[in-house]
Order: structure tokens, then C-alpha cells, then sequence
């Protein structure tokens, strides 16, 4: 639940312009405003589960939405029942919403893709919890190779439009008439970041698949270590399970979300004290927090990064 | 809509161990803990209108509450669809409750009286807004007149238990065998606190019934006086507009709620400003902010005053 200097979880991916909103429990339209997120930019929200602390905050955010002249459509992905619970809110409370709610649930039919842009795709699959789950994994799509600027030269390729298209992915054709592959002056396609959002669930083998080589992995740990049997029955993770399935997928840093309130403010070290031991990058999740995620070879980059905000 | 550092209107009257809460935006539950208000204490809610921002936070407050073991019957008064609107969330959510929900929605056959208890009745009328929406006042019951020890040992009344009774408006019967009956040892009855709770609404007669001799009104001034005319078209009322309504109904003290968030914090004493011309004792609602109320005659009080909290 929401306390005083401890907001729920919910995470922002800023990319490129846009905004990816994982989880949107009581207040969360409170800190999206406060930290400039993004309304006009929110595209896609994606709800893990029915429980008040991941969506309750969903009719807030998207009326704050609404206070811009056309904002255009919002996609809103979830578990079965989701747009449900948003169109009673809707109807019982008479929300003026002055653009398109589309809406995803996620079935047995619907395949392993909650979303896919020009930008990302977002794969989701269901986790182990006291109601129906969803975790997501979100992926940049894989960039162009390197460019050969050598090679281009070598082949006769003059800098400038030339370029952009071969980089584009495009054949050319040289001044002198010669034909020019993509493959012929570009290295092989750089993986694009991974992003993975886990809450709520007790190990499963879903959170290995979702955070398999991620650069960053954000998932639950309601508990300490003391609390282990709770976390089993309420079927939550500890701060030590969490970690030991972050570094069996090898994610690259991980962030702890969604700890119990029973914990006072001085006890969310001992959380990333029992994960370090598992996982070498473990920090916990603070209220208003930004991080930032550089591309995994931006220093070798020919091509100027993209824009990381 | 909840802004940083400015919380949506909500008031709770403690009073004698009870509380009594008006409205419940998104985000209460937060200050309703910071400030420690009480849990099991919470005896009603009344909801002004089925607006996001006046009843979003119920079901959070709903379920904080249900962290208790056994908090007891919770009453909720409010519009018609109230209970609709708290059911449909109860349902799509899968929320927790472990105690009752006693509704009472306000209809053209309930009468004038929201709620009553051993301590208080309160009253609600309809006001004028964009949907329907109800003004409430809550009043203290009338306590016994002042007890007249010279009196009641003239008529030998030993002090102790039989003057107790008295003070309870029981007639007791005294050692030489002579009835006394409280009207001959109690002065006439002193009237209770009174507390107005209006929003939203334009200027309707209705503000005047409800605030008519309060001790303590809140009401909404969701503009300033340059704004007036798009407060009239979204029927809401100015800070004058609030001003004057109090002070012709004798409000003793009026605090101003539902600013437009438009409003910088800079901006909130021009609503005192604009306010305070019409009515003396005029101050804005800061988040947080408690408000003793004392008994209108506590100085010459026989008997120890209420814990006003």
C-alpha cells in the first residue's frame, strides 16, 4: 500500500520520445507529473495484475491525460478483466477521457507479444501469484551494425545521403553505377536494451525467461530472508530468491520493488545487503528515482547514441 | 487532480474516539496514516459526489483498513451509485474487506439525515454541480445545560452518584425521600459544533442551509474572481463566492477547499485575499493541517470539556 515517503512500484521506460508504463497503482499520477514523465508521450501502459497496487491509480492517470487537447491513443495491456475494471470506473464515475483506450488482454491465445512498435517490442508470460499474473520484458529493437566508414570509401560510396540509406538498411548505387549491400559496409546488428518487470510472484521459471541477459531486471522481494515461509504462502519472493533468478538469467543489474510496508525505512538496506550476496549490481528501488541506460556499446559507437534521457 | 505537494480535498472530524470522514480522493489514505486519524475509529464516510477526485481513494482506504483484525461495521453514505461504484472495484480487484459495508445512497425518500449516532446526526442537501452531488452538516448533539451545584444542594442532593444522573437527565430521588427532576439543578441545553463540508457547486440556496450558524464551514473555491465566469459555466464558486455564502449563513470560520490546481502555491493567498473581504475569519486548507474545534463555551464549562482531539 501506498505510505507516507513510499510510493507504490511503478516504472517509466523513457525511449526516444516515448513512455512504456509498467504497473500504475493509488498516486502514481502524483510522481509522473512530478518527475516530467511524459502525458503526450504515454504509450503504452502495461498492468501486471488485478490488485489495487498495480492498477488503482490507472483512472487517475489517464484523466491527467486527458487534460490535453487531443492526446492521441493509449495502449493498455494486461490480465483478462483489465479493461473491465476500467470501463466500471469509467462508467460509475463518469471520467471525461477525450482519446481512444485501446485495449490488450492477454489470453492463452494471444501469443508471447503484449506490444510491438517501431521502437520495442514487449513480451509478457505469466508468473506464479494468489491471482493472475503477468510479467514483461521489454526489448529495443537490434540497431544496424557498425558502419565501415573505410569500407564505404573503399567502394566508392560518397559520404552523405549514400550513406543514411545504406545505414537504413538500403542498396545503393555508386556515381559510377557499382550496386552496394547494407551487408557490405555494416557490421553485425547490435543487440538492443532489455528491460524486464517482475511483481508479484514466488519463483517460477517465467522470471529466468523474462530476464535472460537483461541490462536491467526490476523485481519483486516483499520479503527478508526471516520471512521466507510468508513469502512462500503469500506467494511472494524474498530479497535472496529474487536475486539468485536475476543472476541465473544473467540480467546485468537489478533493482528490488515492492517491499513490504511491515519494513521500516532502515531495514530496506538489509534487503540489498541479502540480495548483494547473490547478485553483484543490486540496488533498491527509491521513490522518484532515475536511471539511466546507456547503450551496451555506446563507447564504440560510429553513429551518435541515441537519445538515453 | 493530486498534485505534488497539494493533496484533493479531504476532511476527518475526530470526535469523542469516532471519526467521520468527507470524501476520499485518490491518494487520502496516505495523510489519513501519516496523521494517524484512526482505523478503527473510522465510523462513516460521506462522499460528496461520484467524481474521481472526490471518492477514487475509498477503495484504498477500504482495504488500508482491513489490515486490522476485526475493525467493525464501516458506514458509507453518499450518492446514488456509490455503492455500485465500490462494489464494481471490490469485484474486478479482488479486494480484501473483513468487516461490513453498511451503505446508505441519498434518494428523494431518504430525508434529510445522512447519518445518526449517540454523538452526532448528520444532514445533507443536494447542491448545484455538474452531476449530482450532496453538501453535508455534521452536527454534535446538544449537551445538558450547566449543572447548578448550589441549587442541587439546596434541594439536598448529596454530591456523587445522584448528581450524575442528573447531569444524564435522569430524576433521582434524595435521602429525605424528594424527587428532583433535572430541569430544577440544569440550565438550558448548549448546542453542539456544528461543521459544513460543501463541494462542489455553484451558488445555490442550499450552501446557506447547510453553513447556516456552523462553527467550522468548508467550502469549495475551485476559482479566483477573474475567473467567475468560467466558474459559473462549470458550476463552481469563486473564493468571494464562498466568502459571501458563508458569511450570510454566520459561519463562524470558513476554510477554503478545491482550488483549481491551475493555481500556483504563490497564488493561494489571493484566494484568503479575495475571501477575506467577505467574511473575517477566512484561511486556505494546507494539506495536513489540523483544526481545533472547542466547545463554544468552554471557559465557563462545569463539566470537564470533550477531548477535542
Amino acid at each position: 500500500m501506498p505510505m507516507p515517503g513510499r510510493r507504490l512500484a511503478s516504472v517509466a521506460v523513457r525511449h526516444e520520445g516515448q513512455v512504456y508504463l509498467f504497473d500504475c497503482g493509488e498516486g502514481t499520477q502524483v510522481p509522473y507529473k512530478e518527475l516530467h514523465v511524459g502525458l503526450r508521450a504515454l504509450r503504452v501502459v502495461m498492468v501486471t495484475h488485478l490488485h489495487a497496487d498495480h492498477c488503482l491509480g490507472l483512472p487517475g492517470l489517464l484523466m491527467l491525460r486527458a487534460q490535453m487537447p487531443d492526446p492521441g491513443p493509449l495502449r493498455i495491456v494486461g490480465p483478462p478483466g483489465l479493461a473491465r475494471f476500467v470501463d466500471h470506473v469509467r462508467r460509475d464515475l463518469s471520467m471525461y477521457i477525450n482519446y481512444e483506450l485501446v485495449f490488450h488482454e492477454w489470453s492463452a491465445s494471444t501469443g508471447p507479444e503484449a506490444h510491438r512498435d517501431e521502437l520495442v517490442r514487449v513480451v509478457w508470460r505469466p508468473l506464479d501469484h494468489t491471482t493472475f499474473c503477468l510479467g514483461y520484458r521489454l526489448e529495443e529493437h537490434d540497431r544496424p551494425g557498425r558502419f565501415d566508414a573505410a569500407a564505404a570509401e573503399a567502394l566508392e560510396v560518397p559520404r552523405g545521403p549514400l550513406w543514411g540509406a545504406l545505414q537504413r538498411g538500403e542498396t545503393v548505387q555508386t556515381p559510377a553505377g557499382e550496386e552496394v549491400t547494407p551487408q557490405q559496409v555494416l557490421g553485425p546488428p547490435r543487440r538492443g536494451r532489455r528491460v524486464a518487470f517482475v511483481t508479484d510472484t514466488r519463483e517460477t521459471p517465467a522470471i529466468g525467461a523474462l530476464c535472460e541477459g537483461v541490462d536491467l531486471a526490476f523485481l519483486e522481494s516483499m520479503f527478508l530472508e526471516e520471512h521466507v515461509d510468508e513469502a512462500r504462502a503469500k506467494k511472494h519472493m524474498t530479497a535472496s530468491q529474487a536475486a539468485r533468478a536475476a543472476a541465473e538469467a544473467r540480467a546485468a543489474r537489478l533493482v528490488l520493488v515492492h517491499l513490504s510496508p511491515r519494513y521500516e525505512a532502515r531495514d530496506l538496506d538489509r534487503f540489498a545487503a541479502e540480495a548483494g550476496t547473490h547478485h553483484p549490481a543490486v540496488q533498491v528501488a527509491r521513490d522518484g528515482e532515475v536511471i539511466a541506460l546507456p547503450l551496451p556499446d555506446a563507447a564504440e559507437a560510429v553513429v551518435p547514441p541515441l537519445e538515453t534521457h
